[in-house]
């Protein structure tokens, strides 16, 4: 509190607008939250309406010409926005949101919700009937409002660039590129590699695991990991999500399916991993500027690295195993923790990249980022989605989908207008292996830690080196701080090789 | 559709406000549902902040001068507002609210909210502590506040009609005054008769009754009701509610009770009266100023008419009880049907309001509004409530609290500054009873239709005389239309005393 009584007039100001905006796009979550977990089906309309009263009140808040000078006041008052003060950031984050935010024309901002609103609707329906065409216009009308969106921005480097730095503050294109051209033709060899030798069984894991029980070991193991249940809470969902209502309430979401127990557990430990990050962004920042997180990477990072690295680890399983046997003995009891570890990462090309592993995942995601590029340039053609993505999926996996619903109509996001976000999914599969490298240079323990089931070691150092800084630094800022080095994929790529050469043999 | 097209331009603007201003009381009434449901205590402070600032930017929303002026401009364009039209109803209903808000200045507002969020939690530590001196500043500050709100309605016939007609508009504190007189001696009489007979067994139903059992008939009920789940549904909290986000979502709560089982279906039946009154609005008021309900009274009689006239009969359980045998076989099987009739109708005095059976359960309402006229009139001291409380509980139940828990600090009206509230439940009582000998009247079979599980007429004819009016006449008026009488406690008198006559054998 101190800290805050020093902040000048016109900081205060920036605070307690920053609070006041804070607080609105906070229950625009909690109608999303209610909208996705409990609304009935007769609710949509309406919710749909309130939704968007709240969006353009925001808006209408943020993009005011007081707004403006007050934060041209700041910038001259604080001087060097890159100055590493949080007043500094703080004006420098506003400034960015202001102008980014300013630069749309309310018209346009309007007509890119109405689209994304119908677009959804008639995604729904075209994935239920595998009939891209049904998709197709609203989809073309997105990539062209997108266009529009872009040209706002100009100059830029690329035309993907504006759209990319709204999910990913600072990154370009071009450094998207060439960290993918290092990754590819190594991700590609490995699993060339992979095929040559016999995958390891994992029909133990494709059997009826009642839903109760998955949600025992789930609620456990994020218990474990340090979820603060006193801010959170978990609930079911079609799809996986993690929310935040403020530093107070943080929830996460998940699905239980009856035959695979492991899409439960792993989506738990993902989406506990989103929220432990909110959860560990310090109370000081709470309805603050540089309350939030650094990027879309950075919270995919957090989120795979308790997926993933920790839970797809032998030391993991050599400390939970146990208590998995003992909820599903009908299945595992015969099954050595060895047997275990090698099912659960089994590599296998598949079609759907939220189900995909470790080895293919990116794949998925650079098949994404080639078409999502070509849209926005202009090189590629909506209608002609279809037979590129098969072509590419065939090319980089050597499977081919069925139909487009197993397809180009699989995720949401294009729907919802979100053009520029898959990338950051790969960049946080880098930034993960990144960042626990460095963790276990400076902590060699911590692999005996997480066989004796302790995490606060993890957790501490994620905190202490990504947590705590809330949005106040760019990403690529975070993890050179915090490793010495800005996204690269050699790391990822050397913990592929450890794991699989281990697992397969190579 | 073609209505609307007919509607002046000003009428328009009314209506596209009335709109928004809908959308963001319903996002509050999300923001408070999800609060009660499912907020993991963390997110209470910002929770409260955001609460607050949605309140402010509907009040400012709905104070600007621009509306004043609109409601000005369509009152000299609509001419009489008692008018029977829409147009007239809806500018009377807009010109009510904007009067009644514009009197209330800002910072009294302010001072009223946050002194009641205090005051919240000071009641709840209170109550668990049973210390009414926890309590008492607050109470004493709120109605002060009450007071200085009173103020603002001069000249007023009783400093109490301006807070009664926030809660029953039109209604005045010697109306209310003169039922209840005529109410009390009628009341005393008959509970003095029912205390010089044996009383029913009703031991089978104070034992454990699975809570998923419970919820299993509770939902049945109501489905048979006419609940509509596509616009609903029904969640557990601590104190059962109703809520509404819209036209197409009405939501109730309940809560099991371990060792009695009458609780939660008859409170589930309760909630589902005021829903199915909710849901009953025509579509067509629907983000419209004359959405919503009559009064808290109108709101009442729904939900006393089903869970009590209905939900307490013999025609009723002859429909229902065997599915609730079938359900609890372990402490049924041996109970006949008329024995659980009037083991759930025993009439008992008793400590809480809201277990209260219906012969004593008007007797708590009268004392409570005795209370709260004597504070705003100054004649009663905050520091006395206690004794006075009890004396009354004495006189009027022949029972005294052992505590203030069980006594003065049972509810949780006072502390949100709801004072006026309490009468509309007696109002309320009365109202049902009306409507219902109405309704018999006009479908002498309909006892015969819920001895067959048949409620579509009593929904149907409640349409018709109360819901599809939404808050476009005022209270009286609807039972004026519907009964040719206003609110008036001989049927209800009329109804007890057939009912326990039999019950009884008076």
């Amino acid at each position: 509190m101190s800290e805050k009584q020093q902040v000048s007039e016109k900081m205060q100001q920036l605070i307690e607008l920053s609070a006041e905006i804070t607080d609105l796009s906070h229950i625009n979550a909690v109608l999303g939250w209610d909208q996705q977990i409990n609304m009935p089906p007769g609710g949509a309309e309406e919710r749909g309406a309130q939704s968007a009263a709240l969006g353009r009140i925001i808006h209408e808040k943020f993009t005011s010409d007081e707004v403006g000078q007050l934060i041209a006041d700041l910038e001259e008052e604080v001087g060097d926005l890159n100055a590493e003060t949080d007043e500094a950031r703080a004006v420098k984050v506003a400034k960015r949101e202001y102008e980014k935010q300013t630069k749309v024309p309310l018209p346009l901002l309007m007509e890119f919700i109405q689209t994304t609103t119908m677009a959804h609707e008639s995604w729904l329906e075209a994935k239920n009937k595998s009939d891209f065409s049904l998709f197709q216009p609203h989809l073309k009308k997105i990539v062209e409002l997108r266009q529009q969106y872009a040209e706002l921005f100009k100059p830029y480097d690329h035309v993907y660039d504006p759209l990319l730095d709204d999910y990913e503050p600072g990154m370009k294109t071009a450094e998207v590129k060439e960290i993918f051209n290092k990754l590819r033709p190594q991700q590609v060899a490995l699993l060339q590699a992979i095929a040559e030798k016999e995958p390891p069984d994992d029909s133990f894991i494709k059997q009826y695991y009642k839903e109760e029980y998955q949600e025992i070991i789930g609620r456990y193991v994020i218990t474990r990991f340090g979820y603060d249940w006193n801010r959170g809470r978990l609930d079911i969902a079609p799809h996986p999500f993690t929310t935040e209502f403020g530093y107070g309430d943080v929830r996460i979401s998940t699905r239980y399916l009856k035959d695979d127990a492991g899409s439960a557990l792993f989506s738990t430990m993902h989406e506990a991993g989103h929220a432990m990050y909110g959860q560990g962004v310090p109370e000081k920042y709470k309805r603050h500027p540089l309350g939030g997180a650094a990027s879309l990477a950075i919270h995919e990072s957090q989120s795979r690295l308790w997926e993933n690295i920790i839970g797809r680890s032998k030391e993991f399983w050599s400390f939970f195993y146990p208590s998995l046997q003992m909820l599903f003995p009908q299945y595992l009891s015969d099954i050595s923790v060895e047997e275990y570890y090698r099912g659960i990462n089994k590599v296998e090309p598949s079609l759907i990249r939220v189900e995909a592993d470790e080895a293919t995942y990116n794949m998925h995601i650079m098949l994404r980022l080639e078409i999502e590029i070509g849209l926005m340039e202009g090189t590629m053609k909506v209608e002609d989605l279809p037979e590129i993505w098969n072509a590419k999926m065939q090319d980089y996996l050597g499977i081919t989908p069925p139909d487009d619903a197993q397809g180009v109509l699989q995720d949401v996001h294009w729907s919802a207008g979100m053009i520029g976000y898959f990338p950051t999914y790969a960049l946080g599969n880098l930034a993960s292996v990144q960042l626990w490298d460095k963790l276990v240079e400076e902590n060699p323990n911590v692999y005996d830690e997480i066989a004796q089931g302790k995490f606060d070691t993890i957790l501490g150092w994620m905190r202490e080196h990504v947590h705590q800084y809330g949005s106040k630094f760019e990403p690529q800022e975070i993890m050179l701080n915090a490793t010495g080095s800005k996204i690269t994929p050699e790391p990822y790529i050397a913990y592929l090789k450890k794991k699989y050469g281990d697992i397969y043999d190579l």
